[in-house]
């Protein structure tokens, strides 16, 4: 099963998961304090995730201490299970840029007991995302320029050469587990510059001269 | 958005995730060496996860100790969120039994640093899964015996009232966080006895005088 761009703008309704990976660049690993991974470090968000431009973010109840974390995602075309590296390009039908939004009390709690991240990473709204860009219109994913604005001032800005894992290695190593459908996100990791959000910040993502999109925090 | 028992009877279909519940049966709890739970320990799966009858059960990559978890599947009928306690079973549309297949060497890799239970818990297969129950065959939940049988005898045998956290107060806890929508799951955590699973096991499970599955493992 193939999808095309048409369809695959509609992520968000096609969408049955969302595979995440963590510290996948190197200063951001370093400043949580974290070991650099030696193979991508996976977790999950479900499809409640996904908040489009013009809905507020919300920290879940009980969270003080809510971060952003923008990243590059890749949204995937067809059915993709056991695929290699050469052919993992194939799978890719887009980009867009999301926020990982994490509410990293929770998440350091569960680090420290070894207790699963879903409540850190997954709760509603917990992934701002902007819309679809054709894989036309990248011809290098990783050479690309991904920032993230905050109240407007810079808070991350990187290239995406930086990536520990690149793509067709996120795919390879995903596939070996999980089959991947159209629609289905990989986040790529964020760069460093992760910080608290509070009320009342506006926080812009996107890829530089290729899309933007901005969000409110309730 | 309410669903009715057709369109609930493909939840395979409609699930958007599956919400696991970790440690919810104290002499489980205490068989791995875990702490009893102050509040409920969730965990997720993605519709990858699901393996229908007649569909071998396959170890992931690498994985060197497959395990078995039997559990009760609430199945939700309509959009849930910030549910209360008395009004949450009215958000159950039926149920079915589960496993929740666990690759306990991930997942204690994942315990021990503070990683995510992602490869441990949402591989393909990880989830195989019997019919639809309605709602009206079952008027007490919290009042069946769940059972699996490993090559024709008793692994797990358990009374459902030994859950520590009930229903209600599950779906009340989640929808707190995550918004729950019609043919989602609810797994609602193992009784005691789970053990290795190797290639050639015959795994049955069931609740009793109400629904059997029967999975072959690869
Ligand atoms: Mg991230
Ligand atoms: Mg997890
Ligand atoms: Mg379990």
């Amino acid at each position: 099963m193939a999808a095309d761009n048409m369809s695959l703008s509609a992520f968000r309704q096609l969408a049955t998961k969302i595979v995440c990976v963590g510290r996948n660049y190197k200063e951001h690993a370093l400043e949580l304090g974290n070991a650099i991974p030696k193979k991508p470090m996976l977790f999950l968000k479900s499809p409640n995730a996904f908040l489009a431009e013009g809905e507020p973010i919300v920290a879940p109840p009980g969270c003080q201490n809510l971060h952003q974390e923008v990243e590059l995602a890749v949204v995937i075309s067809k059915t993709a299970k056991n695929v290699s590296k050469s052919d993992a390009m194939s799978y890719v039908g887009g980009y867009t840029v999301a926020l990982d939004m994490t509410a990293r009390d929770f998440q350091d709690e569960a680090k420290k007991s070894g207790a699963p991240w879903f409540l850190a990473k997954s709760f509603d709204g917990s992934c701002p995302i902007a819309n679809f860009i054709p894989k036309s219109e990248i011809s290098d994913p990783h050479n690309e320029e991904l920032y993230c604005i905050i109240n407007g001032k810079d808070q991350q800005r990187s290239r995406t050469d930086l990536m520990i894992f690149d793509i067709p290695t996120l795919i390879e190593y995903t596939t070996q587990f999980v089959t991947l459908q159209p629609g289905d996100l990989i986040l790529t990791g964020t760069p460093a510059g992760v910080t608290k959000i509070v009320p009342g910040d506006v926080i812009e993502i996107g890829l530089t001269g290729k899309i933007n999109a901005k969000f409110r925090v309730q």
